[in-house]
């Protein structure tokens, strides 16, 4: 029989998936499962409970993820991981997260029942409170597995309600030995939805991430003068708004002649004082921009730092402060190939392509052969009750992650 | 003895602007008296008392309004007014409004202390709650004196703490009989604070003010997509903020060429769901606008009203909503040409202007002949602790009234 004749069962898989969004499904058929909440743990527990039916055995570690263990030929050689997580935002959908952790256990299934003997242990990985929705930051135990994060920082994060991770975590019965962390592992594979509007406006079936991009975040202080609307003329006027407003024309016009594959947003803007009736004397605004390559990141910067500068500024004092940045993360280029070949092979229409949105798999990546698979999002919704991906494109996606754990782990097959 | 040889006292000016401002004083010298509290009963009572000394009979309506009246020669006559209002906004200036009140009451001081003898009565008035401060709206009481706002509703206004202005009113003692509401005059008279910076920036005394500019505010809704910052191509947005940006930007290009005198703010605006890692799906801001000239104003609103077709919008809809507009008051000629024709006696510099900011006069120019006078304010400040006119230009704008109400008063003098 060739590796390509085996299959995913398309069916289980689907009424697997629609198994798990019942752990928090809304009334618009979405998902409230945040991270270490009841539902999460109650999503945990039939987790636990269908790996073991597998055969296989389960384990947790000081942060709270789940390894469960195929047992291959050679136990002594570091497994093969496929993963995600199980946890939500408020209000998301049944597909972000909760599809990789899925996709090991039909990608096990699957090797179960046609009786293959895997040479290396399979893995299947559930990362705590990769959103970072109940307990920030998101990434949470993935930035500690990597070093990234520093534990006793970690648990001391605190939900809405003041409750710390650590007492969360301890609550749920899931608190395990660190001994159990993820260390090694021959590749950690993710399937994930892409969440973003790129495979579905193109047609195309299957998304090859070959990085998470890299990232930047300023903060822009825009100071003018309060003065009375009514009796102030346009010309001794410092409005910080209409000097934020100048800027942002200047900031998009720069931008724009960048590169095509920069995105950049201005999420937040306050403005103060606020009133209709006041001229603003302050406007503060975020600036976030993403590319892979670090050369137009330093073009966005050098926008960025030449506001004050600017004569956009309009006889206002622009200040700009840097929040954050993070550098791209590739992917593994043996995996990456081991994908897409994987997608050729079972006549998937795929494309190379970036992650715009942060993954456990970038925290990873850093330590153990990784990459990512994208399955098209239905409008490029996620983080939403309705996002939505075709029952035929999560099969797909799934088939893709199991050739491919096939290939790395049957290569005498 | 001529007229022009008649002048008020400047020291005593001072000292009783100052008596005043201890009525409310803050910490950096501005005040806070916001209608019918403590200190602003303490105020009216210490303004009673002083007219009162002055041989005036002080009588107040069923808004709270106060008369002090120097009775003349023919007391059937219809009176010369000249007031304004006691009460500030929090952390307001020493200056506005209580330079009105006591513009009238150093006039009376004068006349008397010079043993002239009116021929027809002289009321000083002091106008309850003009600032809107603590009982929405604002020049509540000469709206109720006009029949611009119903009694009835204004009573039920309710402050912070859900006091009633009705009840405030009675608590104060100076709730009075509707009889004595201000009901005819020869002429109303206000010295106010620029509350802007033309006068201090043209080096002029005094501002002869031929009307209140009529205003538009306008809300303007701009309705994009929220989607993922990291992971929609910036091709493939709709974002709410930066279609809103493109909008302002025309709004500020076609108002710039309308006419030098219109003024316009964009005061408030509010970015949903106003996180940084996520395009802004909403947008909503104010356009406010101010011009003596209706035709003006015509096309300010032709330009808003043609925003929601205009290619600026970006893939965004936008709609338009009219929240209130009021329309121009001009003051009474006569009125004006004689405060104009007292400045130049006087020797002062002077120029005819506009009011941008709302005045009780505007409301009483309805139906009395009225006019106001405008001192220059130092930086354009008004509504805030640092709110200054110096003592000069305050004097200069108080001889210009008493020059007016000699003129007016005395004929055969």
């Amino acid at each position: 029989m060739e590796k390509q004749k085996i299959l995913i069962n398309g069916k289980r898989l689907k009424e697997t998936i629609e198994e798990f969004a019942d752990f928090g499904r809304t009334e618009k058929n979405g998902v409230t499962r945040l991270a270490l909440s009841d539902v999460d743990i109650k999503a945990r527990r039939h987790f636990q409970t269908l790996c073991e039916q597998l055969g296989m055995s389960v384990v947790w570690d000081d942060m709270g993820n789940m390894y469960a263990t195929l047992r291959g030929i050679d136990n002594n050689h570091p497994p093969v991981v496929v993963g995600s997580h199980l946890d939500s935002v408020k209000k998301g959908g049944r597909f972000d997260g909760v599809l990789g952790v899925l996709t090991g256990l039909e990608v096990v299934r699957t090797i179960v029942e046609n009786g293959i003997k895997p040479e290396v242990p399979i893995v299947v990985a559930n990362i705590t409170n990769e959103e970072g929705a109940r307990f920030e930051p998101s990434l949470m135990a993935s930035g500690v597995l990597s070093g990234h994060f520093d534990k006793a920082a970690m648990l001391k994060s605190t939900d809405a309600d003041g409750i710390p991770f650590a007492e969360a975590l301890k609550n749920s019965g899931y608190e395990g030995k660190e001994e159990h962390r993820l260390t090694e592992a021959a590749a950690f594979l993710e399937l994930h939805i892409e969440q973003g509007p790129v495979l579905e406006s193109e047609s195309i079936q299957i998304g090859i991430v070959e990085c998470v991009v890299g990232m930047v975040c300023y903060e822009i202080e825009v100071m003018g003068e309060s003065d009375h609307a009514g009796t102030t003329p346009m010309s001794m006027r410092k409005d910080a708004l209409f000097a934020a407003n100048h800027l942002i024309s200047e900031i998009r016009e720069k931008m724009n002649k960048l590169d095509d594959q920069l995105v950049y947003t201005i999420g937040r803007m306050n403005v103060s004082p606020n009133i209709h009736t006041v001229i603003p004397n302050k406007v503060v605004f975020t600036l976030e921009a993403r590319h892979k390559d670090g050369k137009v990141m330093r073009q966005v910067e050098k926008i960025i730092q030449g506001l004050p500068d600017s004569s956009s500024k309009e006889k206002c004092k622009v200040t700009t402060n840097k929040l954050w940045e993070r550098h791209t993360v590739w992917f593994n280029e043996n995996i990456v190939n081991s994908l897409e070949q994987s997608a050729k092979n079972l006549g998937y229409s795929c494309k190379r392509m970036v992650s715009g949105a942060g993954h456990d798999a970038q925290f990873i990546a850093t330590y153990i052969p990784t990459a990512m698979v994208f399955v098209p999002s239905v409008n490029g919704k996620s983080h939403a009750e309705d996002e939505l991906t075709t029952w035929e494109d999560c099969e797909n996606g799934v088939n893709v992650i199991l050739q491919t754990v096939l290939d790395l782990t049957t290569d005498k097959f």
